[in-house]
């Protein structure tokens, strides 16, 4: 499953999907990659070293899961807090928790190393548990396995 | 096929690849979830009871086909009515006709129960010959199925 | 692979995509479709006769590859310049460079019919080695391949 998109709704999907299929005991691979990385970046402002263009790529990106928006009505943020709210009154796991769901399920998750060389992101700046690969390992990992999203 | 965008143009392309597998004698399986929801809902307003999340909801996303919107150049509607206007002159089939087209052609239409719950959109509110099912349905299809699509 | 978008960043995650595979060995087909008929679009202007409705899509939407605008910060322009030069900084291949690689290596690059007709677009304003065939063709290559990208 390649996580092209940012937006809170899509991964959101995209983890309800990668844990419903590793809970029925499939081997899923996420390879996150351009916005996606967003999901995947930790909350807090890592000390890190880093050029002009980082910089200001780390600054006006989404820093981690909880700064996503929708990619529809998101008026100004207050969609996301919807959705995050209706999904607790329904006993949905928020999204940190499906992320964790899947790291505690084995799900394969894996960073875009062109992605990250050209927004700036370091190792240290993503939640822990994640690989680093480029497109021909996500290529390798497509090659084995019997179904393929882009989202 | 998960049909996660509510977009009009998204939805006709989905439409127009189901209907074209489907006359080739496949099996296809269209996986309605979030945003893709409004796609199957009716046009009217169906007096169900709903709580204010529910309501909200209800209120501010398209009812139905005929109220989409287009992922790019929507230009508050006139891109959307631009379109339909050149499928029509092209004697190209409406997105309701192909809806329509889909269910003769036994094309299975699911609705994500787990969108309806958080959008509190009910059974009668989505057009006639939809089922409704869970992730683990549509991972189910999937997993019978060659291929696999995110819309 | 069909190629829906028209943002120069998922064009650009679609035609690395498509050269990693193809580098390794696989046929690659990709199906240009609505906006992503933009991304094939000669950046000259082609003198063509047209109607109103195609004379309107083809002087509002992007005209080729370098024209194109991202999915998300694009602010006004400024994002795809910034994507634009960090790839350049890191020895990454323009877009440009990417769809000639893709050709080079006998990617299979098809518009579609249907979408050319009703944005008006014609033969001669895509660029050259473009093949044209319906949704029948794309579903034909879909059938005998393992798989299948929705972008």
């Amino acid at each position: 499953m390649v996580v092209f998109s940012g937006d809170l709704d899509k991964a959101i999907a995209s983890f309800i999907i990668a844990n419903g299929a590793a809970s029925s005991g499939k081997k899923v691979t996420m390879f996150f990659t351009f916005w996606g990385l967003n999901i995947i970046r930790k909350d807090e402002k890592v000390p890190v070293n880093k050029n002009f263009i980082g910089k200001m790529f780390g600054a006006m990106m989404p820093r981690g899961s909880r700064k996503l928006t929708l990619s529809n009505m998101n008026m100004m943020g207050m969609g996301s807090k919807m959705i995050r709210s209706v999904m607790k009154n329904n006993n949905v796991s928020s999204l940190e928790e499906l992320i964790q769901m899947a790291v505690d399920q084995g799900v394969e998750i894996v960073a875009c190393q062109m992605s990250m060389d050209l927004m700036g992101i370091t190792r240290e700046e993503l939640i822990d548990g994640v690989g680093i690969g480029g497109v021909g390992y996500y290529l390798g990992q497509a090659d084995q396995s019997s179904h393929n999203l882009f989202i």
